[in-house]
């Protein structure tokens, strides 16, 4: 890392990684992971990780979202990438924010858009899991644990789903109006 | 800025910027935008923006999440920095994703948790605008338009809202458990 020093800039009103040389700044902002609660018929999709942290124990396909896409369309890469499964969305199951970690967490409530599905290279496993069967204690994450738990809650329940992009714009793609003059 | 190259690092699968001299990594992931259509007696608070883009356009209050904050903390600051206003958060009102700038907006419905507003430092003017009043025409981005739309369609309604943190974490800064051992 270079060697960057902690400044407040002009006209902001805290601390940011600087470069003494080239003033150029690092913003350090809160991370954005996507992930979904998948089920078929009651069962849910949990993953074996592969990686660190908390290799070997069971979570939700999730992971960051990545530059040019919707958080929609990170839900489906980390479930395709993770469990190598073609999900449906169906809603905003909750939006979580681990202030330690610098991160918020959109996690969806899904089902199968395909059967089908297999660990993908950062998983040791994939597997369905009936209610009743779920590891509680091999639980990677807390948030994991609270989204099983937000999704038995809503199990069967319509999900009032915070409104996302109109169909017009879905992907959030299109260039701001010129002014026009005020 | 220093002369980053792009460059797929180890394990990975895209390119990222990277330092060749040091090996640092720049991720550059997704921003999370946080903000509020805030209202009192069926009447909507918006702000008249004093900096760029969109100068002397209005819009709601919103702006980028900082570390070490909730979104809804996120929320509560921009809502203060920019109006004044100390708000009332009802729930999650949408969920925005603008792929072409790498954003995501986390946008709540709020109300007042106590009376009063003025302009902040990034306001020239802040006002409350019943329904028919509202200044579409200069309205600064279309993300704030859509939220306003999407609480017209809310208004009076529940809101069924994503969960957020539950109570005995309400801000996500417990750290992970030991691993119990699989």
């Amino acid at each position: 890392m270079p060697a960057f020093i902690r400044a407040i800039p002009d006209g902001d009103d805290r601390e940011r990684l600087t470069c003494p040389d080239c003033g150029f700044i690092a913003y350090e902002n809160p991370k954005i992971v996507v992930g979904s609660v998948v089920s078929a018929e009651g069962r849910i999709l949990l993953c074996r990780r592969a990686i660190e942290p908390r290799r070997g124990f069971w979570t939700l396909p999730a992971g960051f979202m990545e530059m040019g896409e919707t958080v929609e369309e990170g839900a489906r890469r980390e479930a395709w990438e993770e469990a190598q499964v073609r999900i449906a969305l169906e809603g905003v199951l909750a939006v979580y924010s681990i202030a330690r970690l610098g991160q918020v967490q959109v996690i969806f409530r899904a089902g199968f858009a395909e059967p089908g599905f297999a660990a993908g290279p950062e998983s040791l496993e994939v597997r369905l899991f009936g209610w009743e069967e779920i590891p509680w204690a091999e639980i990677a994450f807390p948030s994991a644990r609270w989204a099983l738990t937000r999704w038995q809650e809503m199990a069967g329940k319509p999900l009032a789903a915070p409104a996302t992009n109109p169909p017009e714009d879905a992907r959030g793609t299109r260039p701001l109006p010129q002014p026009a003059g005020l």
